[in-house]
């Protein structure tokens, strides 16, 4: 059985702070903000659930658009597509955009809804668990360029979040395994007792239980609406915490191609190299086995030779990278990190034996 | 001989708050945000003034992008590619983007920094007229969309504005006049001591006397800060006034295709509409022969035959509509505003005899 509705409030200090809804009744919710019209972006691996919402908005519903999830929608040609559309359907500065799917639906969802006509509102309804614990809190919506990932994007954030524990017994084992490596993340950087849970309940969360699903989804977005209280804009070190495991992550997805390897298994392995590093410089000693441990419980597909060169090569386009250098979260134990920009390629190289 | 430097601060209520500096130097300006990187995007008609900052940047300036004003610029396809370019040589967040030019560059450079690693630093040297007295305060950015003109966009404020009035002396004889109409649009909406004095100056300012636009580009200026510090996101009444001739204007400049007829002078056909709207409802009585002449003084090329039914039907696409309702701003007076939603195409069509 799962736990009634919880509710984070993510406070920004102004009328933008939202909440998050746990486990609540998500058709209600968007019919709740009583727009006169709205348009719909919608992952078809949930096409049950966004006919439901389409359904209960009836004639107010000027606007559907059907994605496959995945990197490749969150193209500049596909963020025009969607612009086009909703010009076409006369959606104006008072609708709203429903973005439900996975995290690459909401950031496309997000960026369609913060840049058309300068801004209008939104909301968020994750359906993978990596989209639940990560995506759909922080504001940040985003598309890609060839040179990178989230390269484009804007910081809009959506008027309530709502996410449903219950879908993600539709997740195929991947995907339950790559949101798990993000919850694994915001434990290692932010909360200890989150890290303890997940060491007790892998295994449980990993058989897709609901209640230790929708307990993991409720402390990492408090986490998470924590960090981004404090730092909305990603502009001190506080939110970049959260790019833990990011760095190679990131560059691993952009060498291996993306779609090869999901988000949060890029991230679970960028965190090896992360903890590799931490020791390499004597941090994180009293945790590094434990954290380890954890990481590693975490499943990832074989990557087979991986061409170091070009990883590293890539590293060096982060978006994260702050004055022109290439920055790292390590950790100094459980919930206490580090943050370096003087990872030379000798170093990285050695960190990134991690990987295998 | 033109008066020294004037500044005018836009006060947002929060560290987004900028200054205004009219006739001061741009290039130290620019040089004074100390920024380890900078982007540059110009006008090739300024390209000296864009030099003279790029020389000076020497090594920090990292990528520079020249480009042919005018609407077709503000297209996604160039949106990308300045995406691409910025990406491709390493901008990161902490860069500043200058963009320099008429306003169709300064609404595309501010685009590309607002979303590019979701907003990096801007600033904004408008060298006609009309960016100077509109496009260049407020933090609108945008691009246009095959279904109309500035639909995709983000408020987001630059980190100043340089106005130099000599750069005036540059411009076309339809380029100022285009400029003096949304003087005279700010005046007829906001400040009767700028009416009184575009009554008095017009010629002079039409012969490009650089005191007179100096003085009038900072009245401009000022009324607008006042405006947007009201409503920075134009979400309330307040800044919808400054849309004075703005509903049938973009119609005229869709309708037409862009390039044929500058915004400026699409404005100035649309004032002439919009005071016939007024004059149709009793509004603006005491004033109308003052404000119909001051609007008539704005030389404006010969339309030919006008399409009434498509400029008709292109209001009705127009991004400032509210709950799907299209609104006109009137005068009830000089600085005195009514906005309507009720304009029947009736009223529309008999009012559209005002543009012969």
């Amino acid at each position: 059985m799962i736990a009634g509705e919880q509710r984070v409030r993510v406070e920004l200090g102004d009328a933008r702070s939202y909440d998050v809804v746990i486990g609540g009744d998500a058709v209600a919710a968007v019919q709740g903000l009583g727009a006169r019209t709205y348009a719909v972006v919608f992952d078809y691996a949930v096409a049950e659930l966004a006919e439901r919402i389409i359904t209960a908005l009836g004639d107010r519903c000027v606007m559907t658009y059907g994605v496959e999830s995945g990197e490749d929608i969150k193209s500049v040609a596909i963020a025009q597509e969607l612009w086009d559309l909703m010009a076409e359907a006369r959606v104006d500065r008072d609708a709203v955009l429903v973005a439900i799917g996975g995290g690459t639906v909401t950031d496309l969802g997000g960026f369609a809804a913060a840049t058309y006509a300068r801004g209008i509102k939104w909301c968020a309804i994750p359906t993978t668990l990596l989209a639940a614990v990560d995506a759909a809190v922080g504001g940040k919506t985003a598309i890609n360029l060839y040179a990178g990932k989230n390269l484009v994007g804007v910081i809009h954030h959506p008027a309530f979040v709502a996410i449903d524990p219950a879908v993600f017994a539709t997740l195929d084992e991947r995907d339950l395994a790559a949101g798990l490596a993000e919850a694994v993340k915001t434990a290692c950087v932010a909360d200890p007792e989150l890290f303890d849970e997940l060491e007790r309940e892998l295994p449980r969360a990993l058989a897709c239980d609901p209640d230790v699903l929708a307990t993991i989804v409720a402390r990492c977005v408090a986490a998470k609406a924590r960090i981004v209280g404090l730092d909305e804009h990603d502009r001190t070190d506080v939110r970049a915490v959260l790019n833990f495991g990011h760095t190679v992550g990131h560059a691993l997805e952009n060498t291996c191609g993306y779609g090869e390897l999901r988000h949060g298994e890029a991230v679970a392995l960028g965190m090896r190299v992360a903890l590799a590093l931490s020791r390499t410089r004597g941090l994180a000693a009293g945790d590094a086995a434990r954290i380890d441990a954890l990481i590693r419980s975490v499943p990832v597909p074989d990557l087979g030779d991986v061409d170091v060169d070009a990883v590293i090569a890539a590293t060096a386009s982060d978006k994260k990278r702050k004055e022109g250098r290439v920055r790292f979260i390590l950790l100094r134990g459980i919930g206490v990190t580090s943050i370096v920009d003087d990872v030379d390629e000798a170093e990285l190289r050695e960190a990134m034996r991690a990987l295998t």
